[in-house]
């Protein structure tokens, strides 16, 4: 008999949310099951690690018969901590992060924690997903989710992912019309337009809620955005190399960043290593 | 006369950090300066944002004759507050941030907050730079950087950065050999291999330091690593479309996404839209 994946799941919203409960009892059909979660709410950290302080790790009761642990840190502290210690002498077959409560498509990826996991174990080498539900708050429903988590994982063990890359998956809200299946994507240009809100404090000093409303600038129909707008899953892959490849030759033709030196030691040396490459 | 272009500074290290003041002292030599930057340390930030949470921002007395603001939120807070609220009917004609303490270089690009202040002000149509001493240390000499901060900012200014795209510069640390020059590159591909040395506390319970080293795989000369190496200053433009375009129509091709879907979905959206694009 075939050995069982081992699969690393992790989040953001942390141990005790919801999404990640949904996630786990959908990998539990598929492999052996390891959790490492962050032991509180993790929302909005990026790729942010934690370095000028200390981190705890502890053995967690709060899933049944799973091996789980929650740490003190960011969901990427907690896939290097699953990765170097925990898992120590153990590979796992694939890395999840989520399910997230709330949207992680488009420009959001940036901001993710759950991404961050999956970006994470992707930098270590290891296939990652993360995935994200279109719906705020603590109590939603994940139950449409559970059949493309399956399917995305099942073929993600299958047939690998690329090296270098993660996938960042999210799933339309649970409405009356069924999901119309599963779309390849690539990130929407979008952002949000912020807008602080000020407030006083009992004592009269003011503070600021970051609020905003997301605005999608792209009309291609082959992005993220459409693909949820469609009802469909979004799947990205997404890279963690970030170098904007066309701003090099731009910069060393149009820029003077070696005034005197002649031929220009920028452009040369880069075109060549680009032709190379 | 023209007028003084103005300029918004930033940083990871927060408000009192000796790269800030370095960066301050060269962009008062180019335009008119708006410093908002965190009150505390935020190194290793990545691209964090504060939404479970309330942001303050206090005028600060930390620079003479700057308007400058401390604000308790990340890097990534202080350049939406400073676009939001402070700057509000004003728009910046560019946004620096640093000098960090210590290198972003390649895959630090990522946990960097220092970058993460100059993709978000990239997100928000701005052209901005991130500037790193690979130095790392509270009291750490600066002043090696300083013609080469002004040199790229006025080339910035001059030639503009193209849309969706931040650059990355990093200097190598002093030393007695002079900069070679700048080079523009790309980020190389490394990572830092991470070991946790754990410890016990005064109560004899454990906890974690991060910590490993930086290990680069990339042969390319073309790389931010492989111009630091030999003493250039090095110039990464980044981009926030973190999309593995190379991936889509591998997922496409190779995956079942839309098993009993034919012809398949995904495969016909995607490769049109792409092409079209």
């Amino acid at each position: 008999m075939k050995k069982q994946p081992l699969i690393l799941v992790s989040n953001d919203d942390g141990i005790t949310a919801p999404g990640i409960h949904a996630l786990v009892k959908v990998m539990q059909r598929i492999g052996e099951v390891v959790v490492v979660a962050p032991d509180s709410p993790q929302s909005g950290m990026g790729h942010a690690i934690t370095i000028g302080n200390t981190l705890r790790l502890d053995k967690s009761l709060v899933f049944d018969e799973v091996e789980s642990y929650e740490c003190s840190g960011t969901p990427a502290d907690c896939v290097k901590l699953a990765k170097h210690h925990v898992l120590k002498d153990r590979r796992p077959d694939l890395v999840v992060s989520g399910i997230n409560h709330g949207s992680n498509s488009s420009i959001s990826v940036l901001y993710s924690g759950t991404m961050s996991a999956a970006i994470e174990a992707a930098i270590e080498g290891l296939p990652a997903i993360g995935f994200s539900l279109c719906d705020y708050g603590h109590d939603i429903d994940f139950s449409h989710t559970e059949e493309y988590v399956e399917l995305i994982t099942r073929q993600a063990l299958e047939h690998g992912i690329p090296a270098g890359v993660a996938l960042n998956v999210n799933f339309p809200k649970q409405s009356d019309k069924p999901i119309a299946g599963i779309k390849v994507c690539r990130q929407a240009r979008a952002k949000w337009e912020e807008e602080f809100d000020e407030r006083l404090d009992p004592r009269g000093r003011s503070y600021f809620w970051l609020t905003g409303n997301f605005v999608n600038f792209d009309k291609g129909d082959d992005t993220d955005e459409a693909a949820l707008a469609q009802n469909y899953v979004s799947v990205v892959p997404c890279q963690f190399d970030m170098t904007a490849s066309h701003a090099i030759s731009l910069l060393n033709n149009d820029w003077d960043l070696n005034p005197g030196v002649k031929p220009p030691v920028g452009t040369k040396t880069v075109e060549s290593g680009l032709a190379e490459g």
